[in-house]
């Protein structure tokens, strides 16, 4: 992205005030965090946002500015969010910044889901990490499901999220909205 | 605290809308995690939020219903918050609470601050566990200063805290209190 | 504990290189972290060590010094240890040491189990706060059931753990006695 | 890599005995990781072991195997590692792995170093998602320096490292020399 363009991009239009946008940037492998994502999609919608569920590699540095919440998905890998996940948030500082120390993310709302193979490895920390990275951009955090986010587990991966991950997924997405609603009305 | 004062907590006055408190709750020992918690209030009241600053064992259920942010500090110990911040966050359980899964801090707003010997030893993964904390109470979670919150570097504990340390610390009073009034006034 | 007994402490006759000692140090209210410190002691047994398993609070500076390994475990209390564990800590710098930065446990073993009443509800974190808390005290870490370490999921609290989480427990064990055998054989 | 190498790489030639390997992989972009890489490897040299230190795109699922410690190194990014060392510990299980849950890297000693523009800007959240990794993949952890490694502040990154710094690098290479030596005599 071209500097000129960064400049237009943190010059640019704030987002319409009667509406909120969510959202969503995902990896998905197997499918399994994809099928998390739409269930955060169904929660914030079912909240009165406008959603835009997408790939972490096709998100664009409009739609981080046009956004009012972000909320990020990852499968996890090591204790952590997937490479991708990773790049999705070094894109944000190299490609769409101007200048340091600008947060163009700052104030916007925050929040994470992670799908993993076994009951506890690694997930709380994955989301601690991209719930980091977002504190670091000075976004507001918020979670709902578990303690720091909505999580699946996937097992052999043969099977779909169950009802109750799903519904994890709802709620994170119900709440991001809720939030960021309040704070965009309160401005 | 009884069963019944618990419920009326719950059941109580919601905060006036025309102010905004913020609780600060601190553990000191040799001063400057105080020193550091005056700094954020300086940040607080100059958003214009009325603050209470007390240490967190005698911090009553009431004042932490009755904020609408809470900031709340801690020496570093070992990689983690000092025990009787610890024990503080225990009590909205076990002492401040109906049943659960009630979260009677839900959508206040959290941050955090710490002050530690040396460098980098364990301030952020404290600050960390402070705000996963208020995370899993539901708490709507903010930082400045540092990527997770604002921090000072105490050395051999014979000299104050540095101005760019009180300057962290103001800043993120601040913040705390700009995001609370956004989302007091957006509900 | 005085100046003297804790110099008498460091300067203390050295483990007899002929047996393991693994000290299993727990806190429990509802007896599930109990239960699943004893499925670490059947481990560390298998595998050849002596174990002794005692409550957090009632461990002696004498008790950490003389072993090779400590294995912590804990409830998890809002993405954390309990405070009781916390505490246990803390007092190996204010009770155990002579003079910082002196590391009274460096290169014991040391490895952690939690239970939790959620899936996902802070288990990981405040694995990672023990292990943290471990690797500032300079002991080399190992875990063994899930990636940081053993945990099992207590639900509503009434029924004992399940045999996989057991399991988790038992290898985690025979892990810490294996790994602190070889580093006592080959110092 | 093909499934018949990997095969051959987990049925490959144990270590020789006598000599003591540890592979340093870091990540640089300005050169202070480089910097720091190479305290690292003064320190383990000096403890007597034979040091690779290699960027971590350039390393082989056959260095990974051969060496009896791995030291990694990263700038910091948002609180974490950067994406190049996460592909890297990514391609652990995608290229040097026949069939999970094989843990190649079991048993190996692993550590940790870090530099980051700001005094507490996400050099210990980084920090600790690389210890993760390797507690998930049954190393065995150790850190020096700061409570979870070696770290280094690199400001505007127009100066080299501080003497502290480099000290700190050193420890850090020397302790796991130390460690993986005890580990490897005691097997």
């Amino acid at each position: 992205m071209s500097i000129v363009i960064a400049a237009l991009l943190l010059a640019g239009q704030p987002p319409r005030p009667d509406t909120l946008t969510v959202l969503i940037a995902y990896h998905s492998r197997g499918g399994h965090t994809a099928q998390l994502a739409r269930a955060v999609e169904d929660g914030a919608k079912k909240a009165g946002a406008e959603v835009k569920t997408k790939n972490v590699s096709d998100v664009t540095c409009a739609e981080l500015r046009d956004a009012d919440a972000l909320v990020v998905g990852s499968p996890v890998y090591w204790s952590n969010m997937a490479g991708e996940v990773k790049a999705f948030f070094d894109r944000w500082t190299n490609e769409c910044q101007v200048l340091p120390p600008a947060f163009p993310m700052r104030d916007k709302v925050g929040a994470a889901f992670v799908t993993g193979g076994e009951v506890s490895s690694g997930k709380e920390i994955a989301l601690m990490t991209m719930l980091a990275a977002m504190l670091g951009n000075r976004m507001i955090v918020v979670s709902e499901g578990q303690a720091l986010g909505a999580t699946a587990t996937t097992g052999d991966g043969k099977q779909p999220l169950a009802e109750g991950e799903l519904r994890e997924g709802r709620a994170l997405g119900e709440r991001v909205a809720h939030v960021a609603k309040a704070l965009k009305r309160g401005r």
